[in-house]
């Protein structure tokens, strides 16, 4: 009896699996794009039956999918939902589960580690008891380690089992659609691609604000911090994307190749004080799980320069932080100013919650006078519905990349190790240094010494 | 006594006194532009008394005012509107004219001659009986002359009676908003002036398209055609500023010595009909008045070429004509396409009915796709009420200006001239081509041959 392909959640009553991976399995089920003799394996520890699982998953497919809900398509998929209770840290446990899996004639197997990264070790070591599991894919949720050395171990231990090309580092940045669109932008434009170095450019801003505090996530967050949380990874993908070279093919290897030398190219800055801001939103020391002395930063903003020939000297601004009074993602390309009568030219990439590109330009103001004003040429996609119902959300993209094996959007090991590698000596820098993690207001746009810091420069944080 | 400033309208009884410059006064008095002491004398054929005259205007400027009416200005304005009935094609009518301006104790002079060029002569010819006319300034209206030869001819009886720099050639197409904003546009933006050049343009295409036909005009214009009537003034005024070096100031002299040099850096075609279309629409020869074997044009299509640096083998396509199945009138700078699988970049001006810029890009196809399509940024200038409410039309902005005495925003006798003297020289190339004046459908896009024209060379018309 040939085995069924079989998609393994551990962690499968958390807050992921249920906001997002089952509603992108809904998806899947209502676009065709999830293959449909798929079963799908929950672990947790909680005592469900596989209905009442399903019962439950219901409402929040319901709530989260971006598709309307259809019962039948629904059911089709439960039907294929088993629940299996088991304690995952426990490496014991793993000779049931293999029984389990011979049960349903489990096989190609894609395991989902939607776990804190800690208990990646022990998952791995317990799937060596488990027929076929080595053969398999594994994808894994961000943050991958904690430190350079930290992801380095635990990268090992991964490689250790699973094959390279079988790990699926999760970003889920990398499934946004206007993150995928950069390249199409930058290289598919003359009128951008001439242009897009440090000769016409004056800087580059990457953001990624938020409104939510820490949330219930407190206790992980303290641990982390902004620059962990959002910047080694996500921002950091996103700077080798806009920053790359052009590759010389659609092939994964060559866009990585060109997003591993941006790394490569990141120059430690000599006076950290005007590279770098850290903050901590008022009230975060009293929120749940958070140490009361807590020095964790909440925000974060880096200038950051890159040696090599196209953006030699062009500073790039990028920040995140969360209580920051809205939630938005976006990329400014700011060219340089032609006089000091005009403003610059800007494109500003809009990644989230609006997907779009916009164009901030000069013209005449309207009326009997020369002067100048600003003006914006507008392109919102998310504007579209038929783009709602065209689009895949990140995750619905990236776990159909995994089972189509394309592993263009997920991060890979080397970028990961160089991205911490960077972060970690940007922190060191920091605390050796004795610069302080800066107070700001909640709802604010960050600490006034982030503003200070571009204003250094003769810059400002482009909020449109 | 102080002598009141007059402003003097030949032709006070015709269309483009009630339609453009009645309205445009009103407009003026609404916001204050004009000078409150102003009086207007309207001198026409026709039998009315002031009053007479005031009620009808009343009605005009009702109708086609932006603004809104508002009978206390109108009053205002009416107050000093004078109707003056005279036969100004005689001569000997000019002695009591001259009687009735000392009697209204009028001074300062504007004359504005907005009937046909015909008259201009023997108008001049008058005003030489009047006291202090020939210190006045004098507005004319287009066309300007007929030929290289008659304009040269009219224009050298202008001069010899005015000084040349109180003669105000009126392009009321120079007076709209977005015409002056494209120097904006191209000089303050150096994410498009980086590229204004012929090495990054594949061609640049105007277009000054009519839904209307011949209407009641059909005398005037079956002797003039589109050649004379719209491509000689307003469009080559445009393809003068949109192909321009940078003036090195804002004054006058340096935006007009700037426009001369791209107006004589024309290129006579080496091949005619690969360069020019001529077009009528069917059913053109029975409009009233037109001449029943008419090979009148009422569309041209011209390819263009400048022999100077920035544009050197780069085409300009210009194109105009009547029952194109709408009114636009637009700049496009298709850019040149980076790969056979992305579209040109295309920048599009909108002069009219829209006012407006916006940029065709490429972006990735929403979805699980690399597919390339196109997208637009747009900024719709028009839009925006406070904008309408803003902006001074053609008229209003040029009668302005008139007053003032600024003078950016007329047509100088050197460009006319040299105008005339290129559409002459192409008009007379196509006739001795033998090439046939082709007919087209009303409503469709223009004759075919002129698809076929751009055709040759790989483009084709932009129409958005």
């Amino acid at each position: 009896m040939r085995e069924k392909n079989t998609f393994t959640i551990f962690g499968g009553t958390g807050d992921l699996t249920f906001r997002k991976l089952l509603p992108a399995l809904y998806n899947m089920e209502m676009t065709g794009s999830n293959p449909f003799d798929t079963q799908i394996v929950i672990i947790g520890r909680r005592d469900y039956t596989s209905t009442a699982y399903r019962e439950l998953a219901r409402d929040w497919v319901e709530k989260f999918a971006r598709l309307h809900f259809r019962e039948d398509v629904y059911q089709r998929m439960a039907d294929r939902i088993v629940y299996y209770r088991m304690d995952f840290t426990k490496e014991e446990a793993y000779g049931e589960l293999n029984d389990f899996y011979h049960e349903i004639n489990a096989g190609n197997h894609i395991f989902y580690f939607a776990v804190a990264p800690r208990f990646f070790p022990v998952i791995v070591q317990g799937l060596k008891k488990v027929e076929g599991a080595q053969g398999g894919k594994v994808v894994l949720e961000k943050p991958f380690g904690e430190s350079l050395e930290a992801a380095a171990a635990l990268n090992e231990k991964m490689e250790a089992f699973f094959s390279p090309d079988h790990i699926y580092r999760i970003d889920h940045y990398l499934g946004k659609e206007m993150v995928r669109n950069i390249q199409t932008i930058r290289f598919a434009n003359p009128i951008f691609s001439n242009v897009w170095d440090a000769e016409h450019i004056e800087c580059i801003q990457i953001s990624a604000l938020e409104e939510v505090g820490v949330e219930t996530r407190g206790g992980y967050y303290d641990h982390s911090g902004a620059l962990k949380d959002m910047m080694q990874n996500h921002l950091f993908q996103i700077l080798s994307i806009v920053a790359m070279e052009q590759p010389r093919s659609p092939a994964v290897e060559d866009m990585h190749r060109e997003q591993m030398k941006v790394l490569a190219a990141l120059v430690m800055p000599e006076d950290i004080s005007g590279s770098m801001v850290l903050g901590q939103y008022e009230g975060y020391r009293g929120e749940p799980s958070v140490a009361a002395d807590s020095h964790t930063e909440t925000y974060a903003a880096v200038r950051l320069l890159l040696d090599n020939e196209r953006w030699k000297g062009m500073p790039f601004y990028i920040r995140t932080g969360k209580k920051l009074g809205k939630r938005e993602m976006q990329v400014a390309i700011v060219f340089k100013s032609p006089s000091p009568e005009a403003e610059s030219n800007i494109l500003n990439i809009r990644i989230q919650p609006t997907e779009g590109v916009y164009l901030q330009f000069n013209i005449k103001r309207p009326g009997e006078t020369e002067e100048i004003i600003q003006a914006k040429m507008d392109f919102c996609q998310s504007c579209s519905v038929e783009h709602h119902l065209n689009t895949p959300e990140a995750y619905e993209r990236l776990i159909g990349a995994c089972f189509k094996g394309e592993r263009s959007w997920f991060s890979q090991w080397d970028q990961v190790g160089l991205s911490w590698k960077y972060v970690d000596a940007l922190k060191d820098a920091y605390r050796r240094n004795g610069r302080p993690v800066f107070s700001y207001e909640q709802g604010c746009s960050g600490p006034k010494e982030a503003e200070q810091l571009l204003a250094g420069y003769g810059h400002s944080w482009f909020d449109k």
